[in-house]
């Protein structure tokens, strides 16, 4: 291997950690596996980034771009070796919010959270807002095109992406797209670097698309049954020329969960709950769509429909969807967590398959997620401390990644591959476009040294 | 060069065309310019696409996917010989409308308006509408990323597109993105395809998002003393918190010009003009929408503002706009028609630039277009038979691009780059750019087969 300490002529001594207690740091994200990097660098600028690309593509050091390490897949960690490059320290500010284009220009250090306060400050709008929204980061949602509660309406993080700079693993810089809605002259960069998991090129600079922030906003909740009822629901509606900013599910067992630890008085027979937002500038507008939704929802098995009175109100009523996610550790110490996406129409047989799974295997699945665009978060929870049952737990995954397959579904929605779907690759995909993938890594990158072994490549 | 008759082995003797007359047929688009091809070949479907790739891929033939043959930078033109592709004959088909989840599953040959009538007929919306609906397809929609007049509000090709199926150059059939709005699993090739100018691969199946139709529509015109006014209102009013579906612009010359071929009355002392279309469900959000775009038209300079009673004006006030390109003809015989677009707060600066070349050379510069998007046609007129008058015409398309550039604009939001704009890339990317496009280019077409020598690669 090089020698490390030369990075600190790149980028000065204060900004390269070379010793254990950082660099096991900086070995982890959400997903609790662990890799220890050789050396963590924060660039103060996109002509640091390129020098330590130049470094690193010189003498063959494999280099994985961190934002907030928040990720589930693995896609920030050093699985092997080599440096993280981390945009926290330097590379974090909103560079401009340019009105008259209605676009931002930030670092890819910027949390999601602080660019969203300052548009709305200004009565713009930035609607990506995927859970991590307090904590991850511009250039980790750009890396995985992050999703949200939102992308219902709004779309995800490719639809508000107009224009990139980037660094090849060589070191060059790079731009790509423009302040307009449309640039047609070229190859489609941003397109290729969104979602492409900081394998093909380091992001340095995003511009971004905003709206105009929205006046008002309303909260319902939806009271079913049964799973099916509530799935049906989601594809019904949508096609009935609604569009509502969310649409969001908790399946029978993540209820039980949330009553359970929380106490909030949900009703004990429900079988599936459905959020939804509605927004817009008029209040007739939000009190069309939420009659559409209450009568669709009805028609579709309902018994219960609540229109939140005001903010104090909604906030309950997302306070559910909200703590899902901890509630349902109730099951079991290990989640193995999943945001596996199917078209809308085919999540009522989906969830029911899910179910079935749980049942074959004598655990708990319990369901919640994005419904509103057939994106589930699926948790096969398990005793951690128990091999069996973490391997049975592998096993459902399995199967849930099978049916999700053949439903026509994608094995990720949002979390992307990195290293934990990656086995599950070949599921999804064929010899033909998992070559493809790999000669369009092979042109960004020919010495395989940017966040090298991810996706399954 | 290989035996092409062996071409009719595979798609069948009546599905090959050889002969020169048809040759010749085949060797022209909107261009003007015309390359001869070698053969045309009429796949009946995918596995043919595939075998006809194979055998050019085998004995190193040029091929050339050609949908209706309508563009405008010349890249269907087979300009290296070999086969072109065409799409019109078989693969034509609408395969799937399905309402639940809102998409359309369509063959490359589908007619755009043969498309966007059948899925209004069943209440629904496909909104990407390029001036050539009427006969342009949607695989050369796809190919060249087409806009239209509706991208103002609801985006370009691009946003539209969730899932396609594409043949390789090596004759490999890949599939790419899911019938979601949400998939992150593998590299974005839908977004790498969209745009790339039948370059890449071959498209052989698009899945197209669709929305509801919005019932009422209504459309407005306002009237500016000068082109400046005109520009600064559009981006006064898209920043303002409305979002008209069109903001459609023409200049002085372009009314002048209307005017003189058509007497329809436009006012003699209208320095631009904006047309507006605004939609959605309920009478009272046009209404709004308008009354706050009128506001913003007077506040920016407008001396009047009319909106259409009923479809018949609305047609009226349209009709300046969608014949500005025949009236320009007045101008002069040849006409250097270009589509860059700047950030729409650099349309002032932009136009009056534009018309500074136009006084320095002593020609016309008509120009009108996307202003809602600031794609800007500009249309330099020439004598076509003075050789002389087209090599001026060419400088002050160069000065334009290079102004454009400077604006941070883009050569083209619409057209593509083909051969017509090839000779301009350079202006635009780095050479770090460029190499980095030829490196896309060979990770999908190691043997350089498919539309070779287009975009300036």
């Amino acid at each position: 291997m090089a020698n490390l300490k030369e990075l600190e002529k790149i980028v000065g001594v204060d900004n390269v950690y070379l010793d254990k207690a950082h660099l096991i740091a900086y070995s982890y994200d959400a997903t609790r596996s662990s890799f220890k990097p050789d050396a963590v660098v924060f660039p103060r600028d996109e002509k640091d980034v390129s020098e330590v690309l130049k470094f690193c593509n010189r003498n063959r050091v494999p280099i994985v771009p961190r934002g907030a390490g928040s990720g589930f897949t693995g896609g920030a960690l050093p699985s092997e070796g080599g440096i993280v490059l981390a945009f926290e320290k330097h590379m974090n500010r909103i560079l401009e919010i340019d009105m008259e284009n209605m676009v931002a220009i930030v670092q890819p250090g910027v949390i999601n959270m602080d660019l969203q306060k300052e548009v709305e400050s200004k009565g713009l709008f930035y609607p990506p807002d995927p859970a991590s929204e307090n904590y991850s980061t511009i250039g980790g949602n750009v890396s995985e095109n992050a999703g949200g509660m939102r992308a219902t309406k709004y779309g995800i993080t490719k639809d508000f992406v107009m224009a990139l700079r980037a660094v090849l693993p060589n070191g060059e810089v790079i731009r790509a797209g423009k302040r307009t809605i449309k640039d047609v002259a070229g190859y489609n960069v941003v397109g290729t670097l969104v979602g492409s998991e900081g394998t093909l090129a380091v992001i340095t600079e995003v511009t971004l698309k905003l709206l105009s922030k929205p006046k008002l906003s309303k909260t319902a909740m939806g009271i079913f049954p049964d799973v099916e009822s509530a799935m049906r629901s989601v594809f019904k509606t949508m096609a009935s020329g609604v569009t509502p900013v969310a649409m969001e599910f908790l399946d029978a067992l993540t209820i039980r969960a949330v009553e359970e630890k929380y106490k909030i008085g949900l009703p004990k027979n429900a079988g599936g709950i459905l959020v939804t937002d509605v927004d817009g500038d008029l209040e007739i507008n939000l009190e069309k769509d939420l009659e559409l939704i209450e009568a669709k929802f009805r028609e579709n098995g309902a018994f219960d429909f609540k229109i939140a009175k005001d903010e104090a109100e909604a906030k309950d009523i997302w306070f559910a969807r909200r703590n899902a996610s901890q509630a349902i550790s109730i099951y079991g110490s290990k989640k193995i967590n999943e945001d596996v996406t199917v078209p809308r129409s085919k999540l009522p047989e989906t969830l029911k398959k899910f179910g079935e799974v749980g049942e074959k295997y004598g655990i708990q699945i319990p369901c919640f997620g994005h419904s509103g665009d057939g994106n589930i978060h699926t948790n096969v929870m398990v005793d951690g401390k128990d091999p069996k049952a973490v391997e049975i737990g592998y096993k459902a995954i399995e199967e849930i990644f099978q049916i999700t397959v053949d439903m026509g579904g994608t094995l990720s929605g949002e979390h992307g591959i990195g290293l934990a779907k990656a086995p599950y690759m070949k599921m999804a995909f064929t010899d033909a476009e998992m070559e493809l993938f790999r000669s369009m890594k092979k042109a960004f990158d020919p010495n395989n040294i940017l966040n090298p072994n991810k996706m399954g490549l």
